[in-house]
């Protein structure tokens, strides 16, 4: 059975199809309507409960959350040399900074869209939105100066952080944040672009 | 060289701490006064550039962030068998559960006390914390329906997905969500309060 990955334009979902490119892995990409709320429907919901992408069906049985998926196909497709799984101690590093992209830098841009997780109040809404370029400028200035080695994050060797940090950068833009005041991030940006395996994934993420 | 373990009282790494204690580690345990800021001393940010708990000091180097010490010490020390570690599958559903715990559970309780990551006015914060028994319960609502299969989280064999759903368990009193609404949870709590590594590491959580 090949797998299946189930995604949303613009979403994190695009880190782990990179991954999944890169690997050279078969895999059927099935979008979901997330305007359109097809992440809450009883179908997909029977897929992931959690009414969230990305999700990757495979012969053993769904996965859900992006640091989870990376490190699968880290593990799983060992060829492709996408983390050092043989080192528990890099292999941790890698996912001490995909652990930092889930749960700080993507919340950050959660804020912009998302408020109704977490208040009620429409002016609660607009007070985070307006912090989003305030908190993702933080974030990344602390990925310059303290967690990319560059070329790429862990240096010399290419793993799953790099299409996460990635897809993160492609946010920044849009959050009102300009790349250009993160050197090292802007030329890994540059870079990731153009990796065959990035612009195949890119291309199949709308 | 033994480990050092940088926490705060009542903080996530109390998760990390448990899982030291079952793998039978050697640890120097040092607490930082969170209360008067000393997570942003120069002498701690050498340690953690971003300032915050738990940080896990390793002859190799310093690691960070929930979801990677835990997955380190299950690696590191496999004699504990607290992971499936050598099933890239099932540890990837282990890490699913932890990165749901980091990203979505953890940083809905952390809109309680923690809302000027996230905004700058008064009455969101106070809207923030109006809505974290709401959103705490979702999750945990979700935890019992799908997430946990008993007695331990992932069946028969503890992992690290246990410390780390015990801790976030802890909280639910003080987010005003009564744990008796989630049975499994409940017997999951209680069975965890058991265990002398996890009476071990609370005893030190002070």
């Amino acid at each position: 059975m090949s797998l299946k990955f189930f995604f949303g334009p613009k979403t994190c979902a695009l880190a782990s199809r990179i991954a999944l490119e890169e690997a050279g892995v078969a895999y059927e990409a099935v979008r979901l309507d997330m305007a359109g709320g097809q992440q809450r429907t009883p179908d997909y919901l029977a897929v992931n409960p959690k009414g969230r992408v990305p999700a990757l069906v495979t012969a053993h049985g769904v996965l859900t959350e992006t640091p989870a998926i990376l490190a699968y196909i880290a593990q799983a497709y060992p060829a492709a040399k996408l983390a050092p799984i043989d080192d528990p101690f890099a292999f941790a590093q890698v996912q001490a900074f995909n652990s930092y992209l889930c749960s700080t830098v993507h919340i950050n841009h959660a804020h912009k869209m998302r408020g109704y997780r977490w208040a009620d109040e429409e002016t609660s809404y607009a007070d985070m939105k307006r912090k989003v370029p305030q908190s993702m400028a933080e974030s990344f200035t602390l990925i310059e100066r303290d967690m990319i080695a560059g070329p790429w994050v862990f240096g010399e060797d290419y793993t799953i952080a790099d299409p996460y940090l990635y897809t993160m950068s492609r946010w920044l833009e849009g959050d009102g944040v300009d790349i250009a005041r993160f050197p090292k991030v802007a030329d890994h940006f540059k870079r990731m672009g153009e990796r065959p395996a990035v612009q195949r994934a890119v291309a199949g993420d709308a």
